[in-house]
């Protein structure tokens, strides 16, 4: 156990304080051009800046600097679960991005729709990006794939990937990737990397022998490789580490997934911000905490859409008064990393992170923007420090030592 | 040992340098009202504002951020002991609180009062909060108790506490406490959770029976439950870790204690902060390195007398040209934790920190105030690495490498 959360667990009491963590997924953003403003600093946020105002304001480092974090880790830092103790296989994390509910007893795995010629070698390591509705067919037809022993699942995820699940007492989750990253070659075995494992690298090879029989005449997916072999890691749940009942609000699945994967349960959060915000006050009196995740100022950076996400930011902005209606104990702003509309993608750059409650000591910010943020009371601090704060601000916290 | 350690055991080396550690015991604060000032930047300080023009200043974190410590935890940060590698039990601290000086084979053991029915039930944890004078002559009684093979201790603390040691060759300091926590039921018996203490547990066991005996005359205090046994931490001495000769100057007796935990020399401190700074004065040639804690800070906090805890700054701020009459190489002032009147308790807030010498880099702070402290030089850093700094400028350490 990790010093961070045996300080949580001896030190968490309870109140009836109300958390919101509020996850603007990508906030972080570059101007466009140098020394112009970011998208956050571009943005209307009335509502955003009268919390910048009174709250305290910092910068968060979802790792560790210079690293630019999947979603994985990137939500596991904000849930203070340190990313580098708690990783999760892209296996996984494609199966919690489907709502599929991966148990102890699982093994999840990647598979990637291939073509390959009469001789086995690989010609399209994606069979030609084959539509979704040609491919969902297909992984029908391979979830009728038995094996004695064991339970198998596969489910489409979109175009040429999908996932499978090989579910039985004893399965080790180390097995090398299939996909030789290469084409002309064949799709290589299943090798075991360690003991427990043996087992599944031996099941895999029977998926992988009955799917090419089913699928010999669906070229161009005419095979699968098999990619990020791997089980869901052991992550202490939620209530343990704070002692916290938590709900998750998340339109995305991925995020449904990282969320019931520490142990948060999982509230219909509908369609769009609104519906989001009218389940959190209907959930009101379930929960202490609330994950409440917004997709699209990470959507439109990938993008590259400037104008876009600060679009998004004042829509966020807008939701805000719903949210400090409710009077929340503590309610955070944050996002799981940067997603710069200028690089189009993750990025490593820390993140706006704004706190707001009662016990806030002041700084000099006046509004919520990059700029600010580094000169707020937070400093920068590391994702995973967030949680241990958010506790003391709800009083959740005994003192430590005497 | 730590890289801390190893690193200031490897590259002290000795000169005449001289430093100050003035410890106002719960320096931070926060405003009262939303965006107001702070207890630190309300009061008038021109002397503690001169040295922070000249000066570098910045904010300590105790122990990790959203962690509020006890005063153990919180000194032996600002010694340089990381708090979470060398913890105190609470039967240590109690007897560092009444000046009572640990030996290496002393088990300390904190005591409760408490009152008993006639089937050994408790009825009371607190003995009614028998009066101090009542419960010192008890502890008197139990003080004649002998047990073959050790030596046993009883020194009365306050009211319904006290301090039970028990002195032997080979004692575990791993016994659980026997206060249920609750009454209408029987304590507890010593139970010891490895095996060098299940001897302790024995010796308990028979130190509690010895007392009932004792006290079944005496009700409300008609026995007593045992907390926080504990031996006292292995905690390298200041002379080894830094090449210091380190004296401290502490009115309280739990300071004193926790001084004495790290080596350094309990000088005679009087009972008022001018009795502190004649013996700074009379004790300067002596010593490498000087300890002055000054408790009123803390105590007005946890009153939540805002007003008071600012008359208490502008007193220490009064003490400051003693301090630099005597020109000392480097002269800190800081705090072992927050203590927010509006709290009225210790925070997990940064510490201001304000460190003079001549080889400051200067920041651009004017005034010795949190918000200052925020844009300070130092930055938000760890409490345990000011001592580095502290050696750094008292240019007491080597370079590191070549």
């Amino acid at each position: 156990m990790s010093e961070l959360h045996g300080l949580m667990r001896d030190l968490q009491k309870q109140n009836d304080s109300k958390i919101v963590f509020l996850v603007a997924d990508g906030l972080g953003g570059l101007p466009l051009e140098k020394g112009g403003l970011t998208e956050l600093e571009t943005a209307k946020t009335p509502n955003l800046d009268a919390l910048a105002k009174e709250g305290v304001l910092g910068l968060s480092t979802p790792v560790i600097p210079g690293i630019a974090p999947g979603s994985g880790p990137g939500h596991l830092g904000l849930f203070g679960y340190d990313p580098l103790d708690f990783r999760i296989g892209r296996g996984v994390l494609e199966a919690l991005g489907i709502d599929f509910t991966l148990g102890p007893n699982d093994v999840a795995i990647r598979g990637n729709f291939c073509t390959i010629d009469a001789s086995d070698k690989i010609t399209d390591r994606r069979a030609g990006r084959i539509a979704s509705e040609i491919a969902k067919k297909l992984c029908e037809k391979l979830d009728t794939i038995k094996i004695p022993g064991v339970e198998v699942f596969v489910r489409h995820v979109k175009e040429y990937r999908l996932v499978i699940v090989i579910r039985g007492e004893g399965l080790g989750g180390a097995v090398k990737d299939t996909d030789p990253q290469k084409t002309g070659v064949p799709a290589l075995e299943p090798v075991a990397t360690d003991a427990p494992s043996q087992k599944t690298a031996v099941l895999c090879k029977e998926f992988l022998r009955q799917a090419k029989e089913i699928l010999k005449n669906d070229s161009p997916a005419n095979f699968l490789t098999m990619r990020g072999i791997d089980k869901k890691p052991h992550v202490p749940p939620y209530r343990e580490v704070y002692g916290l009942k938590a709900g998750a609000i998340a339109v995305y699945p991925m995020y449904r997934g990282l969320a019931r994967l520490v142990g948060m349960d999982v509230l219909d959060a509908g369609q769009t911000l609104d519906d989001q915000m009218n389940r959190l006050k209907a959930a009101w009196n379930d929960y202490d905490f609330f994950f409440v995740h917004f997709k699209y100022t990470d959507s439109t950076g990938e993008d590259g859409n400037f104008a876009e996400k600060v679009k998004r930011i004042e829509e966020l902005d807008a939701a805000i008064p719903k949210i400090t209606a409710l009077n929340p104990t503590v309610l955070v702003v944050t996002g799981d990393h940067s997603t710069p509309s200028k690089l189009k993608s993750h990025s490593w750059h820390p993140v706006p992170t704004l706190l707001s409650a009662d016990t806030c000591r002041p700084d000099r910010c006046e509004t919520f923007g990059e700029r600010d943020c580094l000169q707020g009371g937070l400093g920068q601090f590391q994702a995973k420090y967030l949680m241990s704060l958010v506790m003391a601000h709800a009083g959740r916290l005994e003192k430590y030592g005497a």
